[in-house]
């Protein structure tokens, strides 16, 4: 491969799990809490001091990242900033991907308020969001070789209920540098969306051994 | 319109944004602090409490959401908790959408690392939730009709670099119950991602006056 990463040992990425992702839990709580809260503005300005000193505690100290993370005793990518898939980031539901010996990947978890349109369903585009993720997975083998998307075409079938939701996707075919992917969201009722993708090898890792 | 909403008056609008908006804005700031911190867990442990407090405090009393919100002397509908445009949704960068004489819509935000997918660029999917979210409102009139996503197909041409972006979207025509919309993702140098959707006027909305 030809792309920079870093390495994390599996140790250390245990550590900032057990540490960090009550840390992300607390985040999306509040994210939910907050999109509906109707207490008095003198609540919502001590609730202001904690999250301040909460932010300032935080950023004490800040990595920064330059290149792709991969996990030592796996090789495979660890995103934890991921908007989609990442441990570390409250925006994430997260998708925590799972990945069949056949190449197929599915993802099960729970989508809530913070990410409604109309009142009681998924907004649109939350569901494009998270079926160009996981065609995006397949496509990459896990995100293990540089693919970007061509193109990606979402129909929707009917609404997504908020709550238990099943993502999946698997290869059509490939052709040279092109890989054809198509995936399903499902809530408790069925498929309600399908999404087709075309996923492309950058030129720069076509002669990458 | 048969689809039932609740009004809030425009004083009641501005003490909400006055007293919420900084709330969220804290949010967004500790979403993008948590996702790169690398404080000891010691550090993190205090950071919680004050976290756990902050919820305690939002918690107290939740409004409860069950039909849209519209403004009384606009009539526009108040999108608080969307993931795209919502004022008071931490995921939501927020798009805030202006709207044209001539029917187009466009908004100039700013995406920060809590959008990253590859190192430096923004995560295709966010792209894809944007542009699916203002086309719909290009496509019902500010969210003012009825519309739900039929198909959306996003072409990406270019990676589109973290920072200053801009949405645009207009209507190409319009046939029976159908609308196909169009729209275009741009960062400083240019576009780098279009997209083109179906939007359809639901069954149930069709004898509404």
């Amino acid at each position: 491969m030809s792309f920079p990463f870093d390495v994390i040992s599996g140790e250390e990425y245990d550590r900032q799990r057990a540490s960090y992702d009550p840390l992300t839990d607390a985040l999306r709580r509040l994210i939910d809490v907050g999109i509906h809260t109707a207490v008095d503005d003198d609540t919502v300005q001590e609730a202001l001091r904690h999250l301040d000193a909460a932010t300032e505690l935080l950023e004490r100290q800040q990595r920064t990242v330059t290149s792709t993370l991969r996990h030592a005793d796996t090789g495979k990518p660890v995103a934890w900033a991921n908007p989609a898939v990442g441990l570390r980031n409250a925006i994430a539901p997260p998708m925590v991907i799972q990945h069949e010996p056949d190449g197929s990947c599915w993802s099960e978890f729970t989508l809530g308020r913070a990410y409604e349109g109309p009142p009681g369903w998924v907004h649109g585009g939350i569901c494009a969001l998270l079926l160009d993720h996981i065609l995006g997975e397949v496509a990459s083998e896990g995100l293990s070789l540089p693919k970007f998307t061509g193109t990606i075409s979402v129909k929707y079938l009917r609404g997504t209920h908020l709550g238990p939701v099943r993502a999946e996707a698997f290869v059509e075919r490939s052709e040279g540098f092109k890989t054809y992917a198509r995936g399903y969201l499902k809530d408790a009722e069925g498929v309600t969306v399908e999404a087709e993708g075309v996923f492309i090898m950058p030129a720069w890792a076509r002669d990458a051994g």
